[in-house]
């Protein structure tokens, strides 16, 4: 999209929104969002903001602290981390235990909410595959992973197996979950494609070149669905290794256009 | 200048600079730097970061310790607080006692400097007026006035008269140019255009509507430069009181070129 001849790049009045993340350059959400805003006619902006791990707390107190940033997206790794700057959490972000976006509400006070999750859902679901029954093996318990999983429960997944190199932090996840939602199996274990048909990595394995598989997977059924939530131009390992089962796939730019949606909705829709 | 097609309005690795200032939605800065950021090819821009008085120190640290913020333009009334969160000051910023630009080097320091009073300079050179011999009246001893005062005395004006409506302060400046810069007769009195050729009205006075003239000038003579620094589409009540004797006039907007000019220079030059 080019940009709207009437609205400058940027003015005084110019809205601020950020996205922090540590890397940062390699976001998409500043595009997305400015182009979003402006075809709305906002004079707005997303801009990315490199926050320093060993100085999170005094960034992010700064930024609050602007009185023309109006929001936050926030990134790896700081999805649960930023949990001490919100006032209020929305249901999703309550039972994910982690957020992606956060607004200043008319009182001062910050709201937050996770929408990673429903992104993948929606994905899944616009290429014409069901979530419905499905029987998933989750790879990866982070921030987005918690968000994935509550929002599989949600739309009705039978069951879901959580793996992480982190066991303990595996089984704390499908133990939150399980009690945030009902009528899905939820258990913590080793990965396997055996007993599933579904395979999400939500693990960061597969962004950095030379990466292998997130778990040895072995051969898949061609009926199982790979969803690799890595953001990458190439087919990641994990994908290359499900089409060459003929399983179909689905990669992180998929979440992308329905995660946007949700968020920016959120982003303007100010209590 | 409409938008580089090749450059996107922001991205992941968009390099930020930012202007702080209460209030902040009527500063220019905003399109003139971004514009000449994307006119040289870089992937820069420069936003609006409105900055509250009483959170000023916990939002400068929060922006300084942002890693993809290069500097800083610093505006009303910020040009003297500032000071205590810079590591080095360039000649004319140790002059002034206060800076309009910020940048963090190399070795993560951070370098301040003063670029309002040599813009004037250069704006009423270019108009083909001299600043050379000039006896001054200069209303305002702020952070503008401030630079303003060292840049006329280095650019070889004869005499400044500061006027300022706390006289301690129009004292103090005269005190610290005099000290600083030789040739140039200074001192602190009342506001009048009698002995004067130049008089530059360097106090807020004329931004608000309904605002009045910035002190009682009575007539002036028509070979009187009269400089009014408050930015203004239409003329001041200070440049109409002026023209209605013939006098040649000049408004904030000239002094913005030059200005911007060195500032960029200076923003881009890291040490």
């Amino acid at each position: 999209m080019s940009a709207t001849p009437e609205l400058p790049i940027v003015d005084g009045a110019t809205r601020l929104y950020g996205i922090i993340g540590d890397p940062i350059v390699q976001v998409g959400s500043p595009r997305l969002y400015t182009e979003r805003f402006r075809a709305a006619g906002r004079n707005a902006i997303l801009v990315p903001l490199h926050v320093l791990p060993d100085r999170f707390e005094e960034t992010v107190r700064g930024l609050k602290a602007l009185a023309n940033l109006d929001g936050l997206v926030i990134t790896v790794p700081y999805k649960a981390r930023i949990l001490t700057f919100v006032d209020r959490l929305l249901p999703m972000g309550e039972k994910v235990g982690a957020i992606n976006a956060m607004r200043r509400e008319s009182d001062g006070g910050w709201t937050g909410n996770m929408f990673d999750g429903r992104g993948l859902v929606k994905a899944v679901r616009t290429e014409g595959h069901a979530v419905e029954g499905r029987r998933v093996m989750l790879i990866g318990a982070g921030g987005v992973g918690s968000a994935i999983a509550v929002a599989l429960a949600e739309a009705g997944a039978a069951a879901i197996t959580i793996s992480d190199l982190e066991p303990t932090r595996a089984t704390a996840l499908a133990e939150r979950v399980a009690r945030s939602v009902a009528g899905c199996r939820i258990v913590a274990g080793a990965p396997t494609a055996e007993g599933h048909d579904m395979i999400v990595n939500a693990s960061p394995v597969g962004m950095r070149a030379g990466d292998g598989l997130p778990a040895p997977l072995g051969p898949l059924d061609p009926k199982t669905l790979a969803f690799d939530v890595v953001v990458s131009k190439e087919p990641t390992p994990f994908m290359r290794h499900a089409r060459s089962f003929g399983c179909a796939t689905l990669g992180g730019y998929a979440m992308m256009p329905a995660q946007v949606d949700e968020a920016i909705a959120f982003l303007g829709g100010r209590a």
